[in-house]
């Protein structure tokens, strides 16, 4: 079967179009610290707009992420938030689109600059205590806030811009895990399809989006596998970054990225961590879970939380009084699973 | 489009099912060192024709990928090529089906053994010099063997035991590497929308392939990349796997396996390298290119050879010599592409 949009969709895509087709200068947005999903989702939208003669820009909360800037044809396309240029587009906007996000807070201080201007959402995570009002094209069933909007692009008719497949491939691409998370679906694949035939190129693309590492993040990486432990049966592993190694190295907090993989994808691991002192006295944990062991409800138990199998949590503690604490949880937490407590 | 076999295959595919309709006791084989896709291949339609009511073995020339053996459902399905019952089974099959390879010399000691038993080559391989004789189901177009027994199976109208689904989802996932090779078309991401909706688990197999170094391998790569090196212009980097590593972390060949991707990932690099001794006086090198740069024509140089992108070459000199005649190669080549020679 080929894709085709799913019909509770139908109605606030058409309304989307609509409040689209009506506007002249639209304010594209995601939420604070844009992923792949939210930046591939903006170039996407834009590209397509731009296409349809729109006056379009890009205003987000925090800067547009460098290592996506790839996918922007002309560095136009993005306003700083905080300029005069971008406030007084703003301003002048006739249509809001917040991308990947429906809620308030995280769009910082852009809901300040949109507050007057009718807003279209479009976003695939489950709704929030503090809604951003407007037409809602919303649905957690999509894989990536990128299927929604090819969703519109379908409905449309198109047109396909070049910029457009690929910001869409790289929102799909980045919020699937390259294909491989629990949200990947069989219409994510078909709408890859879809896009590969208009033109995207996986190998250039992943490259582009994950094959570009500063040399920091390998020193980083090598300082945190020098740190790795495993407990002796096997189900729990753990990295440190050690302290000064980002100062030795020059890795910033953006190279942390992916780092808590490397214990948790070890042969036999049931929970992964990721140990590091953010600033004095405060330390930062990463938990990745391999299925069993619910991390979201250890992460809460030290004042964080996140996902079942990802979550994390920032404790005022000193790292290495944290990590005993951590290591001790998380050991229950697996015996606890294993039924022998 | 929902995914059609290409026209240029439906006759190969109909003399393949009829010979496999016929036949009661089919013995399964690949190439040396099978990979995901062999493997994967091996599985599915081994799977299917169980399914089917036939007799199947699959018996290779070296053992089954053991990271792999997570596809096999019972243990049985596999029988050592030395084995009198291996030998035995062999000898009173009425059909062999040679997997991802087409060349006589690539199916090593299994090519006595189905000397003279009727032979299905599938394959998605260039023709090589000694061509396994048979009915032949390839072609190159298709992104892995495991798209060509999809064919045969969509032709037959199933079934699609579980088994199956799984063995041809990572005969897929693996050759594309997670969907990311140039041969990723978008026939492979329509053939994966299939299989997942017939039950396959990306999250699941993506761990089960991938999710799953040994420790020894982290420790490998940790010592690894304490030997990262990057020339000044940033666009060479190499690793060297130091000597004594192997013995130290009681790593095998086996976690070699993706390490050479760690230079070749880094911003800006053209080219990277990995070096290591196997034994002693001999040095092996792995070539890896972002683009600009033949590898191939490079380790030709050395006496090896493989693709534009990736190849290697096992040179009979001590590693320091070969390590500064490789990288003084390879620095000509980066400045011949940029044509200041």
């Amino acid at each position: 079967m080929t894709y085709e949009t799913p019909r509770s969709r139908l109605r606030p895509v058409e309304e989307a179009l609509g409040a689209l087709d009506e506007a002249e200068r639209i304010l594209l947005t995601t939420h604070i610290n844009a992923d792949g999903d939210g930046a591939g989702s903006e170039v996407g939208l834009a590209a397509w707009l731009l296409e349809r003669g729109k006056k379009v820009r890009i205003i987000n909360p925090t800067p547009f992420p460098e290592p996506l800037g790839f996918l922007l044809p002309d560095r136009s396309w993005v306003m700083d938030m905080g300029s005069d240029a971008g406030k007084d587009w703003a301003g002048a906007a006739d249509l809001a689109v917040v991308l990947d996000t429906g809620e308030v807070p995280r769009i910082g201080g852009v809901s300040g600059l949109i507050e007057s201007t009718p807003t279209i959402v479009i976003d695939h995570h489950p709704p929030g205590p503090s809604p951003v009002p407007g037409i809602s094209l919303r649905d957690p069933a999509a894989c990536a806030t990128g299927e929604l909007v090819f969703d519109l692009l379908m409905a449309a008719g198109g047109p396909w811009p070049r910029d457009a497949v690929r910001g869409l491939y790289v929102a799909i691409l980045t919020d699937t895990g390259g294909f491989r998370f629990g949200n990947t679906s069989a219409d994510a694949h078909r709408i890859v399809a879809f896009l590969l035939e208009k033109g995207a190129e996986p190998e250039a693309l992943f490259r582009l989006t994950y094959g570009n590492a500063p040399l920091r993040k390998l020193r980083l990486l090598h300082a945190a596998l020098g740190e790795l432990e495993v407990d002796p049966d096997g189900t729990l592993a753990w990295m440190t970054v050690p302290g000064g190694a980002f100062e030795e190295t020059g890795a910033t907090a953006d190279d942390i990225e992916g780092l808590v993989d490397y214990p948790r994808d070890i042969q036999g691991v049931e929970v992964g961590l990721l140990f590091r002192e953010t600033v004095k006295g405060f330390t930062k944990v990463s938990f990745r879970s391999n299925g069993a062991v619910d991390v979201n409800a250890l992460a809460r138990r030290f004042g964080g939380g996140g996902h079942v199998k990802a979550s994390g949590a920032l404790v005022e503690r000193p790292l290495g009084q944290v990590r005993e604490e951590v290591l001790e949880a998380v050991r229950g937490a697996i015996r606890q699973g294993r039924g022998d407590v």
